[in-house]
């Protein structure tokens, strides 16, 4: 059971828990490798429901799906946090390989969970406490001052679970309504980054170049790979601390290691155990993908090269705009991906097949070259362009300072 | 119905006739233009059909199936040659969108009428006559010169269905077995070489740079992009040729028009309207693949860029081996890959997901560098190996000259 293969192919079998465009880029991944990525997901009209052969419908919290979806599979691994760490313990006890291991992923699951953890070896993280009162959040904040940051354990992404609290005041209502809470000082942070790497279970680690992410109202909106002006020893820290996070913690697959860059160096933000946002960039700029490689990863594969392709990539992602947001008459998707295939005819565009919503990751597209400001206004031009069908001016003025 | 979107999406959705290698890399272009390839296949078992959310199970004789195919998509288009080509008009006549069209694709489903089509023109190739009678041969080969190669007007490929013939005695045979047959003076060649283009009904062409095809026992072993040494003239003609070849003939999608080089410049030696082996170096060694512009090109997308992202791209066949015979007991395909991945971090690898046969295109690899001798020994010895488990000693001391 642990160790299936696909009878038609003498090849394995990767299932997937998530319908989202993590799985719907694995599985790309997947077909290269001559496989057929298997994947649940609640709904077909999910991202990557629509394009794979073996799909599941079911819910990630039901322990009788999971269970049908790794019967027959060589190995289960995820695109989101969320399936309960329990159900992933009872899978292991029936003989089923889960990478990453339950172990592992709750650190990516709990922010709290992680917290501790670095704390114990000593990494560099923010100020941190736990707080069940008031008074143990105010306690916290008088030492490190205010403002400080209120973080739900689990379930928060792209922003949410995230609150910037300025006084005592707002303190109790957040502890009525998420329970515990994990406190941190207000890094007086440079810009984020983000170091990945890919661990196999023989231990082979791979770690790709460090990249600055860019955020806009708490969502990623823009990769910058090299991370510009990072100097190589930062860099070479970055890396190695990703990879003592993914031996300690016995990471499977990929990490990513979202960082604070501070005056003083780098600081532990969250992990993310699977694919990344930050590392879509990869499908077009790295000899071997985080697609690929997380493949390769979970199914204890020697891992490929992470070199770059160009010595600039920049990622950029098409976030649902006006268009989105139905108040708007401009030109209809469609036409919106002619246009930009006429002006940009070496951007790579990856759509995730997802209904337009305001806000919503609908895609992303990838640009490569030598110079970074052209090579990011390039990508980031095209990003807004197929999100709204107008070059935002405000960014065109940007661009030219 | 000829402009049918996916209502999920707002994108195209493009039906594929046939469910070979060439659906199942189109497809995963398709999923990073947010659209899901439809499918024909005969077989779940078929490469593409493994791997494809939209799968019909039908024969591609079947206008019946044909038509249930093209219903709902945008455009119907094809990863074999061989739809009858009344079929084609029917399904036009009907108001579908077929690309290529059948005036242009029955160029290359029938060598009789691509040698006419082309002699109008004065398109440089063999010399060649239609024979019915021995009378007709030997009368065109006293003139030629013995051997002659007779080929079947349709159907061949992979070298079946062509014929050196030495002299008169094996003729009769060949006629009465195969009714009318193109004759074709013996090329002395130096090499055989493709030009591949894209076309869009719009009119807009875009070729890749010109590459060497390696043939091995009629299939083709290993494409070297760009054709090491060919020189920029002829380069130039040989992309004009397929360019003049496009337009001429009104294709939509892909064109690879496959060369015989000889000493005073190329003759065409047969076109494919698909994908072409020849083109999948493109997928890692140039910045759109022939599989993403075929569908760009279908859809009367503008075209993406053909710009190469390495100087030197190698693309070599996994073609089964002693390994798919069967009498043969070294490590089964999965260990096969496990070695690959440690041997050759580097080089990228595409499955099929076929079952292993002798002789049979299992997959490929794709290496790229700077230096030629080093990328193709690289490619080539990672394809044996794959396809073997052993490294061919013979290819080990050639590369040592």
């Amino acid at each position: 059971m642990a160790d299936s293969l696909d009878p038609r192919t003498g090849l394995p079998v990767v299932a997937m828990v998530g319908g989202g465009q993590l799985s719907r880029m694995t599985h790309q991944a997947a077909i290269a490798l001559g496989q057929s990525l298997r994947v649940l997901a609640a709904d077909p009209a999910e991202s990557a429901a629509q394009v794979v052969a073996d799909l599941q419908l079911g819910d990630h919290r039901d322990l009788h799906a999971l269970r049908r979806l790794a019967d027959g599979a060589t190995v289960l691994t995820f695109d989101h946090e969320h399936v309960p760490t329990e159900h992933l313990h009872a899978l292991e006890a029936e003989g089923h390989r889960v990478a990453p291991g339950p172990q592992a992923l709750v650190h990516a699951q709990d922010k709290l969970v992680l917290r501790r953890a670095l704390s114990e070896t000593g990494e560099p993280q923010p100020a941190w406490t736990e707080a069940h009162t008031v008074h143990e959040v105010t306690g916290f904040a008088d030492e490190v001052g205010w403002p400080v940051v209120l973080k739900t354990p689990r379930g928060g992404y792209d922003g949410r679970g995230v609150f910037v609290v300025h006084g005592p005041d707002e303190v109790a209502d957040l502890l009525e309504r998420h329970g515990t809470l994990l406190v941190e000082e207000r890094v007086a942070m440079v810009r984020e980054l983000s170091a990945q790497v890919a661990r196999s279970p023989f231990g082979q680690v791979a770690v790709w170049p460090v990249v600055e992410t860019v955020q806009r109202d708490g969502v990623c909106a823009e990769v910058l790979a090299p991370a510009p002006g990072l100097g190589d020893e930062l860099a070479s820290a970055a890396q190695e601390l990703a990879v003592r996070i993914a031996d300690r913690l016995g990471v499977v697959g990929m990490l990513a290691v979202e960082l604070f860059q501070t005056a003083e160096g780098v600081l532990v933000n969250e992990l993310a155990m699977r694919p990344h946002n930050s590392g879509h960039w990869t499908i077009e700029g790295a000899r071997t993908s985080q697609f690929e490689q997380h493949l390769r990863a979970v199914l204890d594969y020697p891992l490929g090269s992470t070199a770059m392709t160009a010595p600039v990539v920049v990622m950029a992602n098409v976030l649902g705009g006006a268009a989105a947001a139905g108040d708007w008459a401009g030109p209809p998707l469609d036409e919106r991906v002619h246009h930009f295939m006429a002006h940009w005819p070496d951007v790579k565009v990856h759509w995730y097949g997802k209904a337009q919503r305001s806000g919503r990751k609908l895609g992303h597209v990838t640009a490569l070259g030598d110079d970074l400001d052209e090579v990011r206004a390039r990508a980031v031009a095209a990003a807004r362009y197929l999100a709204d069908g107008v070059v935002d001016p405000a960014f065109a003025f940007e661009q030219e300072h």
